[in-house]
């Protein structure tokens, strides 16, 4: 299967070469610096980003995989006769697993080699620099909406971090604005394509807008998911019993749109939210956008909010973000399979964190820091939830297990975001009065979580 | 096995004889009332309350259990010659299962029977009437600490419902306010007889003082607990750490005795609660005192504090309320595996809700109305405390199922309470100002629970 | 996202018309009989098949979605000036969901409708025929080997239900019969696309021949999988440890490369086996080989051996069957994470059942029936293997749920496949001995078990 | 609470006077060797075996627990003015945890001192020996059926090592082997005290006969249970059901009662075995039985039959070991919550292994080493089992992790035991003829496992 990323790439930047140009290296023949390298290798194309320093006998690297395998690469190097020659290391620096033999020609890095046994084929350049008018605020119309989370769906948007977008998401079940279908499913808005963001990096997006932009939404509630109930529990629906919402956005409520006597007075608060915000997964993957998983997805946690910066980790050249299924409201757990389903209008804004990746999905808003545990049992959510957050501890604040453990123990809160999406999703999280308490460290420790080691800290 | 419950019950009638007496039906030779009944069957005596109601061809009534087989039973009966026989219906209220021969005399109920094939004798008197100086305050020191839930430990305290009780308890490891150990293991203060309560009826226990009586703690805080981070976490604990903590009383806070230069300024705010309440479990079981289930015991959940009442189901006469396992703070889940273990001041008072079981433990302070979820695994855990918050909903405002769903979708919210014990306790809980919008019911419903089909609505 | 599919399937019937002819229906104006249809929605392409049969006012008729919603549809219809007007019915067979109007034109049916409120156009026209030197036997020599299961992946051979397939499969390293790697990743032979295989259909594998063909294999044996052991069990590897494994493949045995002085006699008997079988999953999804689900793949069941035939469902045109990931011999679980991974020499025949889908793998051998239940937790796979089975129970044998639970209550057998990969997967299986007491039914009863309800039986 | 077994211990003293004698020291001063100490402690009794050898400048020991803290404990002594002197060492053989002054008078070991802080007071003697006219085969008819596993329950039968019994078990719901109800509930057999079986030790119970006693049995069969089906499957009962077998002991088969027309030739072959086995559960819990543990209990297992060898942990002095459960037959996982419940005839003997206790029920028939893993899901339970088989191997082969891993990966078997009672139950087993390719040791290692660090090895 051949990746259509590079190819849109390679189409956006004749788009963006009027405003934007290569970001330049200390020299023309010098190959330090930062490069954005396109791989061929056994029928696909993948785009990573490759960092190399100048060292006294050579060069020192590293770079996101060059091909599908989930692991970082090192790099040592020497230029012999105006070509680059480096030996690919396994992600314990140590391990020779391959070569490369590169040129520069013109600002464009090329070049062959193998990688373990199978040759691969190689071109890269300079990352685009931010051109002169950013940040902008893009207004951007869907005409398409994605039912997968995927490196194959091709760009909609290509912007730099900084920018903001205003736009739209669909319903869970693809309604629009005006009641109208736009397709069959979770439809997604995007994807956005950040500029300079690679596999290894992570992208902050803070939602400034989080509105419904029609008056009804919809929301199954005739009983109980079986997820959240014993075997047995009563399911039957109350004959005549509707799932429609009424909106009243002025005042920001829902009330059911044909109430049982019972519930004549039922008001329930809107706290607007998105469902689904995700990256595009590793590899050659595209998953159903029911789906979640450590590229975000269909997360269901009511956090999602104005007022939120999300952080998700990049798998993929651009991130290739998109996000949709708004819920107008939603409790904790999803419990009936649904949110108050409803269209939005969203505004956010995307940063980009160079080198460092979590490899799960984290949030903060003025009181939390929140990290997403995804998983097939609620154990395994939790497992990833907790040990997430104290990861992010030691990253962010350098403790170690004990004083993680310390510091943790009378202050960690879970929140269970969802348990009837093919995966659950449990939040662990901690009060920045808290962290308030911890010495800050100078400066950020660089965090890789993707090896099967767990995370390297430097 | 010979329960004990009896025999005390029977020398405590002795004690209390001077300051109360049976309540009396409505003439001598009636039937009809509450009476308390100890069944002898195959080499075991039980305790449990019968309600008789006059029909126009005899009597109708309902009891809990005679013999452990975890059912309520119904009753049909005539008198003839001055004997009352009673036929014995199952929770159908259908099937004939046995039958009871009984006469009255003196007040005292006796008589002998059937149940299914199996011969039963027994013995019956009206529920003590609350003494003339009720309700009071009993101040208790205990001099026995106890390592088992179960109704053979003997009552160390009869009470009445209304009643308040200052006593202590000692730590997770019987260490008690001068920093002496009372025993081995986690030690609870009790049991304490509440009169008229009957298997069938709930009690709320209401805490009015729950306070640390010395100035440490210890909380396992070198790693966090295998149970809340996946397999290769890593756990070493640092060398020389400490896991004691100072309790500062005055300020209401708790630093770490020997802190790290990181953790210097490292405060938490005490928030005490008891780790362990719990009564006797059902028939003849002891169940350790490390343990939990729907008879309350090692819940951990650190919303058991001042102003919270906690409400339990009665399975043994007098429901032998115990207590302990203080914690002057733990976060949610507690991960270490301990809270800040130490001992307590502790105030309560009791009061009894006759025939209603929910059949799990359910607490509410100012905000919340919280029903404890109890399993062998989080999924469980949360069914349990999903369906027990959607039975509580049904039997206090008569919704239905979708009435219900539609009230918790957007209302729940979920407490990971602990899951470093021997079963996981996860809380549902809904905020008050929601219940305040529904139509309050003229009269409560009656609610059991301990059916194999699940509740029963009356 | 364009699916690569119907493109494919354009170019590969001229390669086969010379070959292939279409199935004629009864006249040339006729619409009844079965259709293969290409839809265009919303930017994808989607092959699905359509039975029409002739009412006395008109047609009735069944498919396969038209867009990827996961359910199946129902159609009745009439003739006006030439023209097929179709009112599209939900699963229920009753609720209007859609419409097309179709015109028939040398055997290309085409038209265009909506489906909800989305547009759609389609064009079908009728299976190809069996051509006349059918059965055939294909040699195939894999060029490219795939590392997602999707319907975007081109087939690598077309073939007709009965042909037979002789091929190679790589390691899960990518690793050849001469050591030679071929791809980073467990790279999949295929996909092999079945003339006639629809939505709604099960084609059947039959494994003729698995062998290894080469002399050595690795598994990961220095430790067990953190799946199968609790935390704080020892996973310290052994020093100078070697994973590699010698095959005698003239005597069928394997031994470790380099015993430990304990395992200098140990011998394990090979019995070679395919970890990873697969159909294409549904819709625009592709998914990574290392997982698995209702579509096959990654199953890693140690009885997918010579002898057994392994069917599965369809849910892509041509149902796009791939496999590899050879164990010359695993235990059950595969506990250490591997089996003893080889490349393979394979051969195998195909056929189709149409218009039965079981919705989850099944097999059978000659002393068993197995169904595979694939879940996130052990529970969940256990209970989608008992289900299956109950269902295969049901459509085969036409019992009802007391006649099943009869008859597996004593039989049933699970195997607990694997526990390692990302989803587990237990095995629910009956001996053939007990099937033989039951009344065979005159006819097999149709089976669709897609629809959320569960599964419809005809 | 009091336990009972100690008192129960003292009057078979009496009884056992005449045919036994204490095994004698080597010299009438001497400590060394084992003794049956008896510690009274915060209000109980608990009895363990104390082993003391004679070391240079004093005397060395291990103990089971003397209190009730789930540790075994070490010693180091001196002897001065005829009193011995020890110090109580923790688990670590380090730490200093308490001390013990005691002197030996007419075989009688007696003392005080404490552990920890609390005060313990002890009374010992030297094991009973095997009388004379030992082995013995005992007739034992049970009049008193347990609810409980509990070490309160007194002995109902003393025998040695070597002895056989001959008795009778009862229905799952105490129906006997004329129809007769005994009592309602599971009840069991026993308990018998074996004579020299203390804390730390093993009993193997090795099954003679297990059969049917009645021509009749029960087993629900309307439905699948809850556990073993996804929410949504359907339960109803058909009509007119009926849950009878009727047993041909002759023939050794089951057929239904009232079979419906498709099972008028379902004839189940009978496998009997006995459902419930266990011994007394650790210091002083009383245990459902219908619950299962470390201790046995409900492990429903389909290979507790005749032949086989069910090796059980001792945690209370004698073992106290109970039987009942009996199941004709029985399928994986008991998915109807029943096997075929009938009463049976059973025949065993019993052996003791010194000083060996893995912790967990493990089993042997001719062909397989089966051990026991019971949790509270299904993950735990394996994770449970595979250890336990792990260990079994490191104790009786002496293999190193990465040893067992190459052993265990290609040859365990797994069988899901049963999935519907209150903790679920998974067997992991090994063929002998995997076995008999290992160097047997010479000497069989010594093996604790109850330490929370997990296994000692000597």
């Amino acid at each position: 299967m051949t990746s259509r990323t590079s190819f849109m790439l390679a189409a956006s930047l004749g788009l963006l070469l009027s405003q934007a140009c290569f970001a330049a290296g200390s020299s023309p023949d010098d190959f330090s610096g930062r490069w954005e390298v396109t791989t061929q290798y056994s029928g696909g194309e993948y785009v990573s980003g490759l960092n190399l320093t100048s060292a006294p006998d050579g060069y020192t690297g590293r770079s996101g995989y060059l091909v599908p395998d989930g692991y970082f690469y090192h790099y040592t190097g020497t230029v012999k006769d105006g070509s680059l020659h480096l030996r690919i290391l396994a992600p314990d620096g140590k391990t020779s697993i391959g070569n490369l033999a590169a040129v520069l020609d013109h600002g464009i890095l090329s070049g062959q080699g193998t990688l373990y046994e199978v040759p691969i084929t190689f071109k890269g350049h300079r990352p685009l620099q931010r051109p002169a008018n950013a940040p902008r605020v893009h207004d951007f119309v869907p005409r398409i909406y994605y039912r997968t989370f995927s490196g194959a769906n091709p760009p909609a948007l290509h912007i730099f971090p900084g920018d903001t977008v205003r736009t739209q998401t669909v319903d869970a079940d693809g309604g629009g604005p005006h009641g109208n279908i736009t397709l069959v499913g979770n439809g997604q808005t995007g994807p956005f394509y950040i500029e300079g963001a690679m596999l290894g990096d992570t992208i902050a997006v803070h939602f400034i807008r989080i509105r419904p932009n029609r008056d009804t939404a919809f929301e199954y509630r005739a009983g109980l998911n079986p997820n959240v109930v014993p075997a047995g529990y009563p399911q039957h629906r109350t004959d005549g019993w509707s799932d429609s919402w009424n909106l009243d956005r002025k005042h920001g409520t829902a009330t059911p749109a044909q109430p049982s006597e019972a519930l004549r007075n039922f008001t329930v608060k809107l706290q607007p939210m998105l469902g689904t915000v995700a990256i595009a997964p590793f590899a050659d993957q595209a998953i159903s956008t029911s789906d979640l998983g450590r590229f975000g997805g269909n997360l269901d946690y009511n956090q999602i909010r104005e007022g939120t910066t999300l952080y998700l980790p990049v798998y993929q050249a651009g991130a290739l973000l998109t996000m949709g299924d708004g819920h107008a409201q939603q409790g904790d757990g999803e419990i009936t399979g649904q949110g108050f389903e409803t269209s939005m209008d969203v505004e956010f804004s995307v940063d980009l964190i160079k080198d460092q990746l979590l490899d799960q999905p984290w949030a903060e808003n003025d009181q939390y820091v929140m990290v997403s545990g995804v998983g097939g049992s609620l154990e395994e959510a939790l497992k990833n939830a907790t040990a997430g957050l104290s990861n992010w501890l030691r990253a962010y604040y350098r403790l170690d297990a004990s004083e993680i453990a310390t510091v943790l123990a009378p202050s960690i809160h879970y929140d269970i975001a969802e348990v009837t999406d093919p995966e659950v999703h449990i939040v662990a999280k901690i009060d920045k009065s808290v962290l308030a308490q911890l010495p800050k460290p100078a400066a950020p420790t660089r965090v890789f979580c993707q090896s099967p080691r767990g995370c390297d800290f430097e």
